[in-house]
């Protein structure tokens, strides 16, 4: 049912256009001049109660006056009339709505507000709809093109194998005028706006399936449903169809921009990255990154290796490729002496053999070199692809050189992509860029572009593999939880108490009501020890008082132990006290790392890994790790944190036990899926010498807010 | 005299070709050719003895068949036939020659070798020489094209108000091209190649003080000479024409291309970001950068502030400004309620009039509506520039756009800057482009480049006032020193001894011979204090348990002493140690900084401030600092170091002294400008309590290498 509406969206069989146009310059009489000279095979029903005909089609006063059913109404007309119209498509039985109309969240809470009543009419109906404040939907194969984009109005249309996904229909013209220059295409043609109901991962998850995309270029200012995009990535990957992805609001600033233009709520950056990274989706930069990537994704061919050998006619051109190559993680081939032989027969003696190759003015004087020397790379097993960066003008042979390069890019496994630096003259303009990009070498007019589309795209494959298929790994631990004491906040005892019932590994301690107990607590644990306060109505223990480090013997102990209950006193009541921890002293051993736990409004539990101390403020030395992941991503984590050398036995220390950390982190990760955790942190956790493990010294634990719940029944979401 | 060279080469009266060519495509052939067609207006003389003509000039055996003086010569021969060829330009007392051929330094050291004759010959007549492996030159205002660059080829010559001035012909080439495609011009075209006598700093030098350029467009792979380019930087700072600069070379494989490509030695990449960041210079990161910056940077008038205004027809493309503005280090600006309540008259309800504005389909509608809202942004004084960022295409009146965008920039203080993403149709293509940039507005088809220039134009012109005018600071004290113990490298004791006489503040500590005299430092020094072998010949005292940490008291004094006596003996004889260093025990105060001295072979002493202990490896924690410099920049680079946090009193601790860790650095920075010190470690420097000041605890200092002569005349180089 569901499907049947987007299908209807994309590919409808009638279109109706409520606020149709005469004018065919105006929104609402764009799609219908656009419908009918790409020509549209559906029906097309103008609704306009003034004109018997619009744009020479005849017009109908009512969506009620057409007599067949309709797939697609695209809605052209002042917000205050777009609910009433949105419940006569609904009474229709129309599969899908698009409101290209404005006025809504982007508009702030009034907006918002008849934002969720498109939505919820969108629920009652089972109809699918796009916008408010939307540029629609195209589909450039069937030419079923509902939208008002001028990015659309002129020439032909550039039906492709690429699928632009975007939430700004402005970003969409872009991209689709950037295949329109270089001659490439796209099937799909979308701008989603607001998202009252259909979100881009909701289409990702769609069109992901059709055969005819090999390649999606999606822009999101925000993401409405994580898991439906987590779930889109998942198949990308499976099907080998890379998802490149813009997704704005980087900044604080930008962030609240977004929302002012589509309404969209905020996930933190570094979630975004963390989503990204884990589930393979590429992230570009640029709105000219993500409409010149394509050709590089989809390449037939898979990279095999990281191994560049660089060709250019200028030497600075290849110093400065090599210095990118580097920046991004590439390496430089190293040749055989076979290639470097093999090349100097058909190289002058001052032009370099070795990488990169410097082909100087040759190629203006031989133009058979190319045939001549790109087999010899492609047979050198160190060459896993070639990066040509030529500045070229007057008398070069540019046919030659183009059936050349796709000869070779035909022929050998590396793969071929080329920067021709801006040359007037000879035609070296765009219309060469096309020529060379349409026949199959990637072609680019800034070598930092063309580096980086082939970076990405090698990084792209060589971890596809390790991308984690959490299936098979994710087992649900069944824990069985009492709380003595739960609020909203967990204090540091029974935040402990849980972690401990879930074989954390806390530091020792003893809850002590006593004097004595104290003292036998302390004689248990061994010397020296902490005494903290233990009471839920204290929060900041350290700064009242509440806490003695070092705690030599028992002497000592005796004394702080009533230091401490005086202390206090004058902030608490006695009986608002439920006595002294005394806990094992460990501060000072092994390295501090912090554990969080945050809910994001899309992706649900994020674990936060950081250098704790004095690095999490100054440093912001954080990894994020999106459940469920497995052991080799959560060691992955911990290994790019800045500081990781100092848990490796850096400046002749002794190792740290990293894997019980990682244990400690995938525990922590289950618990995230398991348990109704709003927010914790584990900190300091501190870990001590390879085989000792590690050990949880601090915790704070927030348990989800269940309105009018509650909260004391945390047992209970374990599975 | 040297002067008449370099005018010779950049405006020569006559110039003569030898190898000259009938073949206008031949790298003889093509000057001629050239410098024909384009009119120039000197004297050209074909040297070629086998035609009576060449290419419809009178040609000549040799220059010495020539009757008049020739200013330049190109010489386009087989390298074998180059050295007597100079000889011959010489003793005609040619002014300037421009060597094309190649087979130098690029080729390794057999090149290297007839490199440096070349740079005799020029030192021997007085000869200014370009090359080898070179370009050429041409001033396109006089049309002498003394170059064979295809870049050059065809159409008219685009002279205007840059000057390209490059090692790399290649990219000089590529750079032309760009203003050509763009229509704009540059006066001067420079490829200086291997630079054996002519490098790019001097010509820097002596184009800065041409009237008819504003901006240098310059491309370095290495920088023969450090201080004429310091010097450059200084007088473009003076005259207001910006220095915008890629320098290749940043990664050593990187590196290693350079010296194959034109004989490059290398300067750390480090050293060339601190230079520049010095005195002013713009570094780039590509070509196309280098290539479109200028037409922002040749703006006549100024920024006052980092506040930008945003003008989008895309939320999304708004979104993405927001976002790399605050990335680049910009402001969002706020606007006044009145620009807001004026805005608000001309664009519909449902476009934004916050920051970023978003006139959505309106500026379609209403060809008037930058004329309206560009004045009121430029009356608010919170808007110190305004970027706009369109997605055009079919329907817009883009003539009326260019008027309106290029009076506002006349008539307003604030910056006005345009990115128009690609979109076809409309002729909304480069000749749009430039349309608008001749028109006073910069034009870019990506924003991140738009924003960029804009960005570092801003950040230039704010801090030009900050460059530090260093002949008012740099006093030259006046040190007495004697040593009593100088190699090459002095050990710790020396080194203190040294620095020491220089005031710096070392840690206390006295040599001691005896059990007795060792029982007295420790007395007045203090407990604790630290033992330390000291000899000449032990450079790793702590490998070979020559070092007492944390001595307590005398008792644990004396056997300390025995000890390292006994460790050591197993290493070296009893006659070769100097004494036993008693030293104050400061370990665990304060904040370790390491200071460092090193001599970079084109910029002399740079010294590097760094975290020290763990930090220096880990988080390469570093700042260089590039004598002489003041003592703000001196507490920029303390405050840039990532754990300056930490020095000024991060959680809760005290605030550490770093006014006199500054007051050190300043010291240190006298030291390596007037001692030969070839290399030097102040590490650990402890940075203790605020009035406390600064401890350094050890030192190993490196005497420069005078080849030949004694080494202990270190006090000799004081002045």
């Amino acid at each position: 049912m569901e499907n049947d509406g987007i299908k209807a969206l994309l590919d409808p069989k009638s279109i109706a256009v409520v606020g149709a146009s005469n004018d065919p310059l105006k929104i609402g009489g764009r799609p219908i001049e656009y419908l009918k000279r790409y020509g549209y095979k559906g029906k097309i029903y103008p609704i306009n109660p003034n004109y018997p005909e619009i744009q020479s089609i005849a017009s109908h006063a009512s969506i009620f006056d057409v007599e067949d059913e309709i797939d697609l109404v695209i809605i052209a007309i002042p917000s205050q009339y777009v609910i009433e119209t949105l419940h006569g498509c609904g009474k229709k039985k129309v599969k899908a709505a698009i409101i290209f109309s404005s006025g809504y969240a982007e508009l702030g809470e009034d907006g918002r507000r008849a934002q969720e009543e498109i939505s919820d009419i969108a629920k009652l109906y089972g109809m699918r709809i796009v916008g408010p404040n939307c540029q629609g939907v195209a589909n450039l194969k069937s030419h079923s093109v509902a939208s008002f984009s001028t990015s659309l109005a002129k020439g032909e249309l550039y039906n492709g194998s690429s699928a632009i996904i975007s939430q700004s229909g402005g970003i969409s013209g872009m991209l689709y005028n950037i295949h329109k220059a270089f001659g490439w295409g796209a099937k799909y043609w979308i701008g989603t706006g607001n998202e009252a109901d259909v979100h881009v991962p909701e289409l990702m998850n769609y069109i992901i399936d059709d055969p005819d995309v090999k390649v999606l270029q999606v822009y999101m200012e925000d993401v409405k449903d994580g898991a439906s995009l987590i779930n889109a990535a998942k198949k990308a990957r499976k099907l080998n169809k890379p998802i490149l992805a813009l997704k704005s609001g980087r900044t604080v600033e930008g962030s609240k921009a977004a929302s002012s233009h589509t309404g969209a709520l905020a996930t933190e950056d570094i979630v975004i990255d963390a989503v990204f990274d884990n589930y393979g989706i590429i992230r570009v930069d640029s709105v000219v990154e993500l409409g010149v990537f394509p050709q590089v994704f989809e390449l037939e061919k898979k990279p095999s290796g990281k191994n560049v050998a660089i060709i250019t006619n200028s030497g600075g051109l290849g110093v400065m490729m090599v210095d990118k190559c580097k920046e991004l993680g590439l390496n430089l081939a190293i040749f055989s002496e076979e290639t470097k032989h093999r090349l100097s027969q058909f190289l002058p003696t001052f032009s370099s053999v070795d990488n990169p190759v410097d082909v100087t003015t040759q190629i203006f004087f031989d133009h058979d070199l190319f045939s001549k020397i790109l087999p010899i790379l492609m047979e050198d097993s160190n060459v896993d692809s070639i990066l040509l960066g030529l500045g070229i003008g007057e008398g070069y042979d540019i046919s030659k050189m183009i059936i050349d390069l796709s000869e070779a890019q035909k022929q050998g496994n590396a793969i071929i992509a080329l920067t021709l630096i801006d040359s007037t003259g000879v035609g070296c303009d765009k219309g060469v860029i096309e020529t060379i990009s349409k026949n199959g070498v990637p072609a680019f007019e800034d070598p930092n572009l063309c580096i980086k589309a082939v970076a990405k795209f090698i990084e792209y494959h060589l971890e596809l593999s390790s991308y984690f298929d959490e299936e098979a790994e994710c087992e649900q631990l069944n824990y069985d939880i009492n709380l003595t004491n739960a609020t909203d906040f967990l204090n540091e005892y029974d935040s402990k108490l849980l972690l401990k019932k879930w074989n954390f590994p806390i530091s020792q301690e003893i809850l002590c009501k006593t004097e004595e107990e104290a003292c036998q607590a302390g004689k248990s644990i061994g010397y020296p020890v902490v005494l903290k306060i233990s009471s839920p109505f204290i929060q900041h223990k350290t700064e009242i008082g509440g806490v003695k480090l070092n705690v030599q013997n028992e002497g000592h102990l005796i004394k702080a132990y009533h230091e401490i209950l005086t202390n206090v006193q004058r902030f608490v009541s006695v009986d608002l006290v439920d006595g002294i921890l005394v806990q094992e002293m460990v501060i000072d051993q092994g390295y501090e790392i912090s554990l969080g736990l945050k809910r994001d409004p899309a992706f649900g539990p994020i674990i936060m890994v950081a250098s704790g101390g004095i690095y999490i403020e100054i440093l912001k030395d954080i990894q994020l790790l999106v459940p469920p992941f497995n052991f080799a991503r959560a060691k992955k984590a911990v290994n790019s944190l800045k500081m990781s050398p100092l848990l490796h036995g850096a400046r002749g220390k002794a190792a740290l036990d990293v894997d019980a950390l990682c244990n400690t982190i995938m525990s922590f990760s289950r618990l995230a899926q398991v348990a109704e955790i709003e927010e914790a942190d584990l900190n300091p956790v501190l870990v001590l010498e390879n085989g000792k493990g590690v050990k949880i010294v601090d915790s704070l634990i927030k348990i989800k807010n269940q309105e009018g719940e509650n909260k004391n029944e945390l047992g209970q979401f374990t599975s």
